[in-house]
């Protein structure tokens, strides 16, 4: 796309802003209501390639927007001007750009950021509709789904103006907002089964593409890699808090379920000019596509946080851990009696199918 | 999750009812308007481990709730307490509990339920939101999906306390309603392409672990088996009768489609605090969840109801038959000529393309 | 299913118009409003089967409805009739017949409509429902599903009378209208890994079914072929254009994106008495469904249209071009700076995670 004869849009009137991008699922601090008129928001980013850990000794060639898996979540309100700088590393082998499914025109930006290694650009896009949206790379033909499968996407957050509105159009805020992306890998196997590890990411590409072609996943992840937020890298909220999920896969569907809890406010597709749904056990996520969902933590505990895949969610590596504290309330649930053996010869008669 | 130190729910004022639980696709006698005040609604539930045909010749060591794969749906209202008591039969060999999507807190009342063969509970939650939810059994780590999978699912209804409304607020009755669990089994084949059969449910974990773990099942069927709701078991229903069909998949995603047929209001996330969408062709049940669609049927004859992936629906059993008694309105469908025999040569020249 | 003995409708008052129908991604020319009271629309259809190269020296034994993959796509408005003459032509070995979604009763017509080679029919049917439906090939039993994969589906849309409307009820027009159909291939390959020729359909039976019951396509096509509607076959807009795309998949689960683009307005479930979605990066189409989305291009330029599993997309087929005439605008997107060599002991130290 050659846009040189373009007359350069006047932007010298507008306030800029510039944030640091921190590593998901942690987001960078915003408003939820904007403070006032349109500003250019800047952003700087760095594409690293590496080689990570997806599982226990099982090795993936990355290719990472900033590092990491997902990129990170990018927040800026309806009307604001993004202007990112995009840094491909010279320690990188292979061609790399952004394309923004947020943004209008030029493959979302894919066809005026392509970088080679040791190269930089910078592209500004007017983020003209509310909602989270997908970011990734797309350099060209067969380079498009892999680099997507080997870790490049991440997502934005264009929030409206006056901050989200529930089903009615009542104002809604949010405490705290974690975002996870969902990332199928597609790991070779070798002739006895065990996972192949590769020199770079180049060698890796021939046995990776036919495990990508038929379409299943070795691997299915929150950020990442298995465990990224279980266990001590779980989430923490308290009771009364509202959490909103912002969740992306750009390649594959997903199905959110977070365990003893629900979906209170839901973007399914994720944009905000539409009314969420409510009390959702489950939602879904078109591959290509983020969403967003808001809960209200009722009871205290640990809560999964999974693909509803169950599959996917246990053996496959798609679950996050959510701890919560607070004091248990018998009304919404009461253990009435603890597990205990009883006398099959004189109890449960009635139960029987 | 530890809970014994929270005070007891106060439960004293409230009415209870019993409910027996019945084998799907029927449900229990239920009222769609509460008849009064919120109550406490008692079920009781056997676990039943127990080897199934789920197609000519191949069998599974299935795991059930009641006997039945789906378990039985229940039905409440909005704000009523579900308080069941659940046993697991001394003859099992395995530790179960049930997460109810319904339910708020304690992984679903999951943490609070894991009984060993031989021991009972009784959770009690209050149902808070209305609409369709998948339960299943959820007993930790790897043996999540392999319950699920082995046939651990079932549905909850909470209806609103004035029952069920369209898309404009205005209320909708059902002259009937049928639950129909969908699930994906995946039964290992021997070295010359046969079924398997195992001794007990414990033989089949391993060989099973591997073919669920590559996604594709082998079986995708309603009701725990090829032909459980066809032919001599086929749904009937009258013409100008509305159906109620929830439709429920707990592990994989599905699309119900009622061939000649349609859904006039669907809550496709099954929540019916959200309006329902009209005049679908098919509908989208996203896996850990259940939907619902209301249908007046309006023509007689034997329909169709399947998964609308017809590999699936055809050869791998997702399908289901309504026999429905009536009159042809011919206004709506005429065969205006049967079949049969033209001259080539002379005619068709103009629908040449 | 005998209609037989049912009274004939009474449509001798209804006026009659006829359509010629024309190869997809091309709809017939219709009125976007009814110009009047509804009426008989008239259709000719040819079934052909025969062989087509689905990509680059893959060939299937294909079914078609007129000759094309999809079949073409129908317009009518909410209220008229549609009247199919379907022809089976003498020279195909096979029987077939038609499933309309978008009729009520008699399985679509597909049990009013089973023609042998050499044999026609007509089906009348009242379009009582407004949105976009799928219509299929439904012959009975594994013929199901093996026709629809072979190529035998299409689409209707029936209008609104007054035409679509958004999600503030106000009347939309469109520019252009394309249909896309996708298609899910299962090319079965011979020992050496390449795809296998058949002499005719009926021997390329046994192996396709094998492959088609593992649920994984070695091809995913937008009409009928890996590249139909890219490079010299792309689809053409101007800048300022609203372009209505309706997309089918008769069988699978698809998910639609513009890159670079947006649907304004979207019926993912294609029936106009829903309100449509705003601002969607990405949609999805239930397989066994049609959906409809509206954009206004806003920058001129070559736009990929994809099916955004992006390894379906690129690697398996399922990609479409809409190149674009128009002015840049910069306001919404530009390149700042063009990518360029930057010096990294210096440069991009600050945008380093
Ligand atoms: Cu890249
Ligand atoms: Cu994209
Ligand atoms: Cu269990
Ligand atoms: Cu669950
Ligand atoms: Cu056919
Ligand atoms: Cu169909
Ligand atoms: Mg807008
Ligand atoms: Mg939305
Ligand atoms: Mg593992
Ligand atoms: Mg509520
Ligand atoms: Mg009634
Ligand atoms: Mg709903
Ligand atoms: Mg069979
Ligand atoms: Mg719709
Ligand atoms: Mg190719």
């Amino acid at each position: 796309m050659d846009t040189s004869m373009a007359p350069p849009a006047d932007v010298s009137n507008l306030q800029r802003i510039k944030h640091k991008l921190v590593r998901p699922p942690m987001v960078h601090a915003h408003d939820e209501v904007a403070p006032g008129e349109p500003r250019i928001v800047e952003f700087e980013m760095q594409i690293v390639e590496k080689e990570i850990e997806v599982d226990d000794g099982v090795y993936l060639q990355a290719m990472t927007f900033h590092g990491s898996i997902p990129g990170p979540l990018m927040v800026v309100h309806e009307g604001d001007y993004v202007e990112l700088t995009l840094y491909n590393s010279p320690e990188n082998m292979l061609q790399h750009n952004i394309d923004f499914h947020a943004a209008t025109g030029a493959l979302g930006g894919g066809s005026l950021t392509l970088v080679n290694p040791g190269e930089k650009t910078v592209l500004r896009f007017k983020a003209t509709r509310p909602g989270t949206f997908v970011y990734h790379c797309a350099p060209g033909g067969p380079m498009i789904p892999w680099h997507v499968v080997s870790g490049m996407s991440g997502a934005i957050m264009v929030l409206p103006r006056d901050g989200l509105k529930d089903h009615e159009g009542n104002s809604v805020r949010y405490d705290r907002v974690f975002y996870i992306g969902e990332n199928d890998f597609y790991i070779p196997k070798d002739e006895n089964g065990d996972y192949k590890r590769f020199e770079d990411v180049g060698e890796s590409y021939p046995d990776t593409l036919e495990v990508m072609n038929g379409l299943i996943p070795s691997h299915v992840v929150f950020n990442g890699k298995v465990g990224s937020l279980t266990g001590d890298n779980a989430l923490h909220a308290s009771q009364g808090e509202k959490v909103l999920f912002v969740h992306s896969q750009a390649n594959r569907d997903t199905r959110p379920h977070l365990i003893g809890g629900h979906g209170d406010l839901v973007w399914e597709r994720g944009k905000f000019n539409n009314p969420p749904q409510r009390d959702l056990e489950t939602w879904f996520i078109a591959g290509g596509s983020a969403g967003a969902a808001l809960y209200e933590f009722l009871q205290p505990g640990v809560y999964a946080y999974v693909n509803h895949n169950l599959i996917e969610a246990v053996n496959l590596g798609a679950t996050a851990h959510v701890v919560v504290d607070g004091d248990w309330n018998n009304d919404l649930m009461e253990q009435v009696q603890a597990p205990a053996e009883y006398n099959a010869n004189y109890e449960g008669k009635t139960a029987l199918p």
